[in-house]
C-alpha cells in the first residue's frame, strides 16, 4: 500500500512522523507553538503539507527541500519559513553547498534582491549550525 | 580548475555548451530567436544563467531543474519559461513523476492556483513528449 | 458535531458536497477534468480547500467568495481561478455589484493593473451569465 | 444623491469621515503621521481609498475589510497594512473568528507561508485587543 | 498655482488632458472602452493616476514612463498595461533604446523570465510602430 | 569601442568602477561584506548587474536608478535593496523630489501598501542624509 492510499485516519499521525523526518524536533516545536493559538490550522499544516505531500514517495526529501528552498527564496516574502526549510534541508542531508547553489540560482529566476535576501537567511542558519562561510 | 575559475573569455562558449546539455537544441533555438531582436540580452542569457550559474558543479542538473520548476511554478507569472524548463527537466533526466511532484508541492508554498496553472503546463509539455497522463 | 470535527474518512465526500454548494456542477466538472490527468491532486483539491476550509462554519460562503475574489485579483497571476470564483460568488448569492466593488477595491491594495485585469474577467463571466454592464 | 456623485470638493472630508468609521482614531493618527513627511500622499490616501472606494455603498464595510485582509495576507509583503486592517476589521464589526477564517483560507490561494505570516499578525493584534487565542 | 493645488472639480478634466499628453488618442480610447462597462472605475482611472499623479510636475513624463515600464516588467502580471505604457513611453519621447534598456535591467531585479516576457511585449509594440529590431 | 564590447576579462574591473559611480564607497562595502560569506556571488553581483547592465550607455544612471527604485518599491519584498538604491539615486544626482515622486507613483501600479512601505524607506534614507521632510 503506497502512502498515497493510506486510510485518511492516519494522515495526522503520518504527517507528524514525516514532519519529524523532515525537520526534527524543531518542526514539531513550530507546530506546537502554532497549535496554542490556532489549533485547527496547526492540524491542517501537519495533515496536508506533511501527511499528504511530503509523505509521497516519488520525490526524495532532499529534492523536496531543494524545491522548497528555491520557491521560498524566489517568492521573497517568507523569511521565517525559509529559515525553517534551510534547517530542514540540512536535516534531510542536503549539503551546505547544495543549499547555497539553490539560493544563488534564484538570482536568475527572481532577481538578485531575492537571492541576496535568501543568502542572508542561509548565513544566519549556517551560523546557528556552526557551518563556516565561505564554504571551502 | 573548477568551472568557477574558467577564464572569463570562455563564459559564452561554456554557457552555450551548458545550455545544450540542459535543454538540447530547443534551448539554442530559443536563444537564436531572441538574438534576432535583442542580441545583447541573448548573450547575457547564455553567459550569466548558463555560463556562470548552471555550469557550477556543486549542484546536479537534475536538482537545478527541480529548483527552477519549483520557482517558476511558485512565481506563477512565467508560463513560457516554465514550459522550457519542464522540457529541460525531462532532458536532464528528471522522471515525469518527479516533475509532477515538484509542481504539486507548490500548492503548499504558493497556493493551489499556482500549482494548478503549473500542472496545466506540465500536461501540455508531457503531451508534446508523448508522456501519458495520469502517470502509472 | 461541527464540520471541524467530522471523521477524516468523510473529508472527500464533504469536500465534494461543499464544492457543489459553492460552484455548482461547473466546479465538479473542473475537478473531473483535472482528475483525468492528475487524480491525486484532484483529490487534494476536493479534500483540503473544500473538505477542510470551505466546510468550516465561522465564515459564510458569500464572505469566503469575496475573500477569494479579492485575493485572486490582487495576486494577478491566476485568471483561470478568478473566472471560476467569480462564477462561484454569483452562485452562492453575492450580487453582481458586490463582486465589482471587491475587484475595484483591489486597485487600492494591488494597483490599477490588477484591478483592470480583474474587471476584464468580471466582464467575461458576467457576459456568460447574461448580466448587463454597466450595472444599474 | 449617492456617495458616488458627491461633489469632488467633499472627497477629502468624506474620506476622513469614512476612515474614522473604518478604523477609528488609529486610522486618523496613521494619516497624520504620514502627513508630517509626505503631505500630498497622505491627502491621496484619504481621498482615493477612503473618499472614493470605501465610501461607496454597494459593499458593506465588513465585507470590504474581509476583502482587504484576504488580499494583504495573500500578497504577503504588507505586514504593517495588514495590522491596520485586522484592527479595522474588528472595528467595523467582523468577529475574531471571521478574521481568523479569512486568513486561514489564504493557505489555499497563496500558500501556507502567507497564511502563517498572516496569523502571526492576527495573534499580535488580538493580543493588543485582549482577544484570547485559541478562539472558543 | 501648482497642479498639486488645482481645485478638485478640475481633476477629471486635468486627468484627461494628462492622459492624452501621456498616451495620445489610444489612452482615451482605452478609458472609453472601460467606461462602457465600468464607468466609475474609468473615472477613477482618469482622476487618480492621471489627474493626481502624472499631473505633478516634479518628475518628467519620460521619467514617469521609465518608472512604469520598469515596475510593470518587474511585477510580470500586467502585460496589457505594459503594452499601453511602452506605447506611452514612445509617445512622450523615450527612445526605443531607453525602453529596451529599462526592460533588460529588470533581469537584475526581477529575474530573466520577467525581462524576457517584457522584451516580448517590447517586440510586439515596436513592430506595430515600425521600429526595427535589433536596434542599431 | 562601446562598453557592450569590452573584453570579458574587464567585466569585474568595469563593474566595480560602475558600482562606485552608482553608489559610492557604500556600494563597495556591501559587496565586500557579501564576499566574506559568498565570494562567488559577490563577484557575479559586480559582473552582471554593474559590469554588464549599468555600464551600458543608452540609458543614463539617473534613469537607471529611477527604474530600480520603481521596481523595488513595486515588488515590495526587497527593503534592504531599496534602501541601497534610494541612496544610489541621490548619489547619481536624482533630486529628493524625483525619488519621492517615483515611489508615490507606485501606488498606481502596485497599490498603496507598496508605496507606503517604499516611503518609509525613503524617510529613513533621507533622515540619514539630512534631507528634511516634507520637501519644500
Amino acid at each position: 500500500m503506497t502512502p498515497e492510499h493510506l486510510p485518511h485516519a492516519d494522515r495526522y499521525r503520518q504527517g507528524l512522523e514525516c514532519l519529524q523526518r523532515v525537520d526534527g524536533p524543531q518542526g514539531v516545536a513550530v507546530v506546537q507553538d502554532l497549535a496554542e493559538s490556532f489549533p485547527d490550522f496547526a492540524r491542517y499544516l501537519v495533515e496536508f503539507p506533511f501527511g499528504d505531500i511530503y509523505a509521497r514517495r516519488s520525490l526524495g526529501l532532499r529534492e523536496r527541500e531543494i524545491a522548497t528552498v528555491a520557491a521560498l527564496t524566489a517568492l521573497g516574502n517568507a523569511a521565517p519559513q525559509l529559515r525553517v526549510h534551510i534547517h530542514a534541508a540540512l536535516h534531510v542531508g542536503c549539503s551546505p553547498a547544495q543549499i547555497v547553489e539553490t539560493v544563488m540560482q534564484m538570482a536568475v529566476y527572481a532577481g538578485f534582491p531575492a537571492a541576496l535576501n535568501g543568502l542572508a537567511v542561509v548565513r544566519e542558519v549556517f551560523l546557528a549550525h556552526g557551518i563556516a562561510l565561505p564554504l571551502p
